[in-house]
C-alpha cells in the first residue's frame, strides 16, 4: 500500500527534533524537546512523545514507519547500538521500545548516513550516485552513497569519516583515540582555538560576541565574530577548512565520488569553508580531483527529519516490493 | 566458450612479469625481465614479447584474456591510464596497443586492485566478501572488494590508500602530495630511517647488510638487518607499523571490512608489522575493531600475475555470460 507520510526523527546530543514528513519532502508538523540528560528511558519516553506528537489525528496507515538518526554507531543489520559518545544508549534496545508503544515499523541509522540519505532525497546530492556527505558540528559526521546506495559497511558500523587519523600526535579526541579529523574540526576545537585567541589582545572580537566574557567562548562565538568579518575568528575558521580540506584529498583517492556535499552546524555558519576545503583539495588530489565538485549541504536544520524519514520510506518500500 | 588459461601482466617499477595462468591459479609458464627505461613504447613491446613467449603453443581460443597491472591511477570504464608516478605511460592507450598485437581482449587495473584480486579468488582473502588489501613496497597500493566485488569509485580512480594524509606537516609523497600514507611505509622512507641510523654508531648492523658502505643503504639494507635480528632495524620497521596501524583505524571506521590483507614486498620481509600494525588498530578503532582480522597476505611475488589474470577469466566470463 502506498502511504504518504513517514516519520522523522533526529536524536542529538541536545535537542532531539521530529517531523511528519510527505513522500517529496515537505514537513507537515515538527515537534523539538531537549534531550533529557537522565538516562536512556527518558530518551526513548521523549522520542515517543514527540513521534505521538506529530503523528496525531493522522491514520496509522498512512504512516509508511519511523526513521531514527543516532548520534551512534549502529550495527544496520541487527539494528543495535553499538556505541555512543554522548548519550547513553549503547545496548538500549531503542527500536523494541519505541516500536512496542507506537506500533509503527521503526528503523535507526546513524546521523551521519541519514544527513547523506535527505541530501540525497531531497537535497544537494539529487540524483548523484557516488558521493560523500561530511557533516561539521559538535562531531564530525559521515555518510557515503555508491551506486545510488547508501554504504554502512559489512555490519554497518562504517562511514565514520570523523574517526581518521589525520596527524599522528595530534590531540585526544572523544572516542579514545588521537588526531582523528574530528578533533580538528568539531565545536570543541574551534571553541578551544577561540578561548587561545581570547586570552590574547587579538581576540577581543571573539570575547565581545561571548557577552564580553573571555571564559564563556564557545564556537558559536567564533562563529558570530567571523559572520561579522573578524579576521581572527575567520583565521580559525579558514585552518579548520584547511584540515577538512586535506582529509577530501584522502576522501577523494579513496572514493572518486563525483560529489562532496558538506553540511552541519559549524558549515553552514561559515560558508567560505566549503570552498576553501575545496581548493585545499583540488591543489592535492590525484585524478580524481577532476571528476568531483564539492558544495554546502541544502537542508540545513531539517537534514536529519528529512533523511530519517526518506530512510523510513525506502524501507516501508522494500518490505511491500514497491519500487 | 570454456577457456582454460588467462595470461597475467603484472607491470612494476623495476621489472614486468607475466604468467600463463590455469582457472584454479596455476602458473603454468612465466617469464620477466627489466622495466625498459627507454620510453612507453619499449614498455609495451616488453610487454607483447613476454607474453608471446608464456602464450607459445597454446590455441589462442584457450586463452580468455590478458589482465595487465600498472601502478597507476586507471579510468577503468575507459581503460585509460590518468596518472603514473614511475613510468612514462599516462595518456598511452596500452590495452589498444597490445590487443591490436597479440589478438586477445585486455583488460588494465591499478596493480593494488589486481593485488586485492588475486588474494580474493585464490589468496588469503577466499571467500571474503568485504575486506582491504594493502600492498607495502615501493609505494603503498590499496585494494578495496565490497560484497564480493572490486571497489574502485565512479570512474575507477579509487581506492589510493597510500595517498591519504596521514600528517599535516608530514614529508612530500612522490604524487605531489604531504604527508601521505605512503611516505612513511614505502621503501624510501625506510632508506631515509636506515640511512640516518647508519650515520650513527648504533647503526653498524644496516651498514653491514650494506656491504659495509653507509651510501649504500637502502630499504633492503634495513629489511636485511631487521631480519637477522638487529633491534635498531627492527625499531624502524616497528615505527612503520605503528603508523600503518594508524590508518588501519581510520580504514575499519570508514569500512567496516571483514579482513585487511597486507602484503608486498615490505611487508613480506618483515611479517612482525602485521602484528604490530593490527594491535595498534585494535587499541584505537571504533567498535567495527571487534568485525576484522589483520592477515599477511599468501601469494608474494606471484600476487600480480594471479590477480591479472583472475582479471581476465572475470571479465571473459562476464562478456560470455559464464557465472
Amino acid at each position: 500500500m502506498r502511504t504518504s507520510y513517514a516519520v522523522g526523527v533526529d536524536v542529538g546530543g541536545t535537542r532531539i527534533a521530529v517531523g511528519l514528513v510527505e513522500r517529496k519532502g515537505r514537513i507537515v508538523k515538527d515537534a523539538k524537546r531537549l534531550t533529557p540528560r537522565t538516562g536512556p528511558f527518558a530518551v526513548v519516553d521523549t522520542i515517543i512523545d514527540l513521534v505521538e506528537e506529530v503523528s496525531a489525528g493522522v491514520q496509522p496507515s498512512e504512516i509508511a514507519g519511523i526513521g531514527i538518526g543516532l548520534p551512534a554507531q549502529i550495527d544496520f543489520t541487527r539494528q543495535s547500538i553499538e556505541f555512543c559518545t554522548n548519550l547513553p544508549l549503547a545496548g538500549v534496545d531503542v527500536r523494541s521500545l519505541v516500536m512496542s508503544r507506537v506500533r509503527q515499523e521503526v528503523t535507526l541509522d546513524n546521523d551521519g548516513n541519514l544527513a547523506a540519505f535527505g541530501e540525497a532525497r531531497f537535497g544537494a546530492a539529487k540524483g548523484v550516485r557516488d558521493f560523500i556527505m561530511i557533516t561539521v558540528g559538535t562531531g564530525l559526521g559521515g555518510g557515503i552513497f555508491i551506486g545510488g546506495e547508501p554504504f554502512r559497511g559489512s555490519r554497518g558500523l562504517g562511514a565514520e569519516l570523523g574517526h581518521i587519523v589525520i596527524e599522528l600526535d595530534g590531540p585526544p579526541c572523544p572516542c579514545g583515540g588521537k588526531g582523528h579529523l574530528e578533533t580538528y574540526l568539531g565545536r570543541h576545537a574551534i571553541a578551544a582555538k577561540g578561548r587561545e585567541a581570547a586570552a590574547m589582545f587579538k581576540g577581543r572580537e571573539i570575547v565581545a560576541a561571548a557577552g564580553g566574557d573571555a571564559d564563556k567562548v564557545t564556537a558559536e562565538s567564533v562563529l558570530m565574530a567571523s559572520k561579522a568579518g573578524d579576521p581572527v575568528a575567520r583565521e580559525i575558521m579558514l585552518e579548520c577548512a584547511e584540515v577538512l580540506g586535506r582529509a577530501l584529498v584522502g576522501f577523494v583517492n579513496i572514493f572518486n565520488p563525483r560529489l562532496i556535499c558538506i553540511g552541519g552546524g559549524v558549515a553552514e555558519s561559515a560558508d567560505y569553508m566549503v570552498a576553501r576545503a575545496a581548493e585545499v583539495m583540488q591543489a592535492e588530489a590525484l585524478a580524481g580531483r577532476r571528476d568531483v565538485e564539492v558544495v554546502q549541504a541544502v537542508l540545513g536544520n531539517d537534514a536529519g527529519i528529512l533523511g530519517a524519514a526518506a530512510l523510513a520510506f525506502d524501507e516501508h518500500d522494500a518490505r511491500e516490493g514497491v519500487h
